[in-house]
């Protein structure tokens, strides 16, 4: 499979948000899966089909129980280190100071960096955007025990379009859960279906909107109504299983969790590939762009290639 | 059956909470169960069995299809009513202004003060505590969606106890759900067998605590190590079911509730009958006992019985 051409960017937006007064919902312009050849595909028909149709797939039995303690321990380490707890890419709980994410975990831990660049996973990015891919944004949540807040419904798209001017759908998230998670605490829930409808959400961002947005999100978020539509019509996914467990998902799949007042906590690393051909440039929303460890821009790095020579 | 004898209550202190700069675990004093006649009793062997080991039980089947209308009709109407909402009795959620929670509705709606005197309920009730009942407080929860907030764990006696002067373990909640419970919007969540340890909590309660602690409990709140004691020796049980189910729970079982970002409200009716014999006194902590409407003092009427002669 050859690498496609370099595709100029729209000049256009389709996918305008925070712009005007009403919510309004945008067919989606761009393929789900990009790639046309079912032979040597990293996935098989029926996942390929799963995926294009929900707008999310779960993988398990990716990783050995080895690599997965390696990661849990890495994970627990990073939290107790005071220096990755004084870096401005961690984020802490409102109220308890507890560590709620760590940002751009691929560049401050060579483990998490070896993860992202792993053929196994490169390989499901690259045949699903049709392109060879680097990484958008990492990060490790924590999603702490004993009150670790809810993340309300949102597109990551939305986010990613309108704060770091990703032009087109072509990107994609993989979710790997180090804890096992259940139905009590406060597991990830997708709307299958939603990637392929975009809410253009109401209202304008604010300046230096992610240092709040990244504790609670308040704009960039879809009305009610849209959501209950949504939601109406596709149901609701509860991204419950054993650790280990990776949930791939579109870059505009609506997903949101509750909070959890269970003991177990619900940790997960995060890695965003985005295809080559679909670079960040100037967002579409009205503010400069967010900092570069939530949204890589000067440090684009293709990684090693699974699929394409 | 007759009705036991009134007991005259304690001097000493035997759930002392919110005293001591350490938390506690202190083991109940207290039966589960105060009847000892199987015959005739309105739940089977196996029922009252399950109630004593994990101090909750699920009752399906108690209300017609018809009679779960009229609640979910009256309860819609109540949450329109623009007298309701600006009553005392009534909570609002912290950022939204919707309605959360409305007390006292057995002697506010005359079809909820019908229900909480059903002989198929105040039989179970005075079956399980062994006397005559009367409804020590009541309420509609309406947990609405997208953004109803948690209830952090906890046990009701604690507050009972505390706040209200309710001398013993004798008392029970029934909460009748009018929505059908899934494990996305926020259910009710308990801790099985957790009923048989009363958790000693920290710190001293604020003047005029209720007024926020109806909307966020922040005191008489159990202590991390306590919860995972109690969640790693029982586990959690999510209170999931179809609408109409009865959710029957002793007052010292822990329970608490996630927050809910789906579109589907979370809502139930709930009473709680206390045992003559147990009828409130001063509090036991240091402030006055809250209001009437959330905790019967002055108004204590016992319910027709529907056991005892």
């Amino acid at each position: 499979m050859a690498a496609p051409q370099y595709q100029p960017k729209f000049e256009q937006d389709d996918y305008p948000s925070r712009t005007f007064s009403e919510p309004m919902l945008i067919r989606r312009h761009d393929p789900v899966i990009y790639s046309n050849e079912i032979d040597n595909a990293p996935l098989s028909e029926a996942q390929i089909a799963e995926y294009e149709k929900n707008g999310f797939l779960f993988l398990d039995d990716i990783f050995s129980e080895s690599e997965l303690s390696s990661m849990v321990a890495e994970m627990q380490s990073m939290r107790d280190d005071q220096d990755i707890k004084s870096r401005e890419e961690t984020v802490t709980e409102r109220s308890s100071k507890e560590v709620r994410s760590v940002f751009a975990v691929h560049q401050l831990n060579e483990l998490f960096g070896r993860i992202a660049e792993d053929p196994r996973l490169v390989a499901v990015a690259e045949y699903i955007l049709g392109d060879r891919v680097y990484v958008h944004q990492s990060r490790l949540n924590y999603k702490p025990g004993f009150g670790g807040k809810e993340f309300y419904w949102h597109s990551d798209f939305e986010t990613w379009h309108t704060e770091d001017g990703m032009p087109r759908m072509r990107a994609l998230s993989m979710s790997i859960t180090l804890t096992d998670n259940d139905d009590t605490n406060g597991p990830l829930m997708l709307v299958p279906g939603s990637h392929k409808t975009y809410v253009s959400c109401v209202g304008e961002t604010p300046k230096n909107h992610h240092v709040l947005s990244l504790k609670k999100q308040e704009f960039g978020v879809p009305d009610k109504a849209s959501m209950s539509e949504l939601i109406e019509q596709g149901g609701i996914v509860t991204a419950t299983g054993p650790i280990g467990r990776i949930v791939l998902f579109d870059c505009n799949t609506m997903h949101g969790s509750n909070s959890n007042i269970t003991p177990i906590p619900r940790s997960n690393l995060f890695f965003v590939y985005n295809a080559l051909s679909n670079k960040v440039t100037q967002p579409f929303g009205h503010q400069p762009p967010r900092p570069e460890y939530i949204g890589a821009r000067q440090s684009i790095r293709p990684l090693k290639s699974a699929l394409f020579k």
